[in-house]
């Protein structure tokens, strides 16, 4: 099997400005793609490509594969698996509380397709036993797009549910998660910067 | 063992105010607890108590104990436990993703205390087989606060990962996670009134 994990650092994470610089967002996003890749090490999957454009710099002393397309994700994404005839699986880069356990249940599921969903409706990993004839669609409620795509190829569908795997990193809030929960380079990373406000209800960031 | 339900109904559930009214937050989260009491009796739990103050009605059909105090949730849930010497489950009124086979995972936990958290450092379900000694604090980062105090009994801990078992429902965006993953009636009270906005990012609520 391998993985792929679609990667953007360039201007990256828009909606964490309020909170970060363009500077620490890039630096953040490296950091949180090194704990996925770290993560999907110790699954001993060995096969792992980033899928990034040619403006993305990728760190030297990561052991993946660098592939670039200058296709949007969806596009690059669906390129991609037509030349994949083994099990894929696609997993965020932006997923640092995926830990070891998490890549373990799902690589071993018994369905055609395992689909975990992000916060607000999105997909945060995808495993496809086979992944001809799937086609993704990222972007708006690709969660419930998804599962239609896995259904109309007639394909088992499981529904991981887990709240670590769930929490993909797109907002100020999203990063006290970190701070709770996290681990790896990216947990350093927030702490540095940020305590929590434990003021008034959920916690928030306190700089 | 039994369940307990610490409730709220009167002028409940604040930070909906930007999009349900008193009456209609007070209708929601009357269902949302119908809902919850339903997954708990799907699973043969038979005592059910819920925990409230006199000026909160409960359905006259809800087949729970009703218990009454005046205190505020923290003394009033100490108070409740020290009378407790049966395995105990303490169920937020706000999980109405929360299905049955999450309660039978975590019932059927090895160790001695099982903590769900919530959305930015709460605590959604707390399971204790032996409820001496244990004692609860909410608000701010009570995950953290739940996990100290467990290990200071000396009790294992199990941190049960549940996506829609740590999804409470307090804000907006809460909601759109009723419409994607939700079932039961509150799904059917939030699918009167909202569609889904997925013009950027995250889905948001349409009324």
């Amino acid at each position: 099997m391998r993985a792929v994990i679609p990667y953007k650092k360039t201007k990256a994470k828009s909606r964490l400005s309020s909170v970060l610089t363009l500077k620490e967002r890039e630096e953040f996003v490296e950091s949180m793609l090194k704990d996925v890749v770290n993560t999907l090490s110790d699954n001993q999957i060995k096969n792992i490509d980033v899928l990034t454009t040619t403006s993305n710099s990728i760190p030297d002393n990561l052991d993946v594969n660098v592939i670039t397309s200058e296709y949007g994700l969806n596009e690059a994404i669906n390129s991609y698996l037509k030349n994949i005839q083994e099990p894929i699986l696609i997993i965020m880069a932006d997923l640092p509380l995926v830990k070891s356990n998490h890549i373990t249940d799902i690589i071993n599921t018994k369905k055609d397709v395992v689909i975990v969903p992000g916060k607000g409706g999105g997909t945060n990993i995808i495993y496809l036993k086979k992944p001809e004839k799937f086609t993704v669609k990222y972007y708006g409620s690709s969660f419930l797009t998804h599962c239609n795509i896995a259904k109309k190829n007639l394909n088992t569908v499981e529904i991981y549910d887990s709240f670590m795997a769930s929490t993909d990193i797109d907002e100020p809030n999203d990063l006290v998660e970190i701070l709770l929960h996290g681990q790896g380079l990216s947990r350093e990373y927030i702490e540095k910067k940020f305590k929590i406000d434990d003021s008034k209800g959920r916690l928030k960031l306190k700089c």
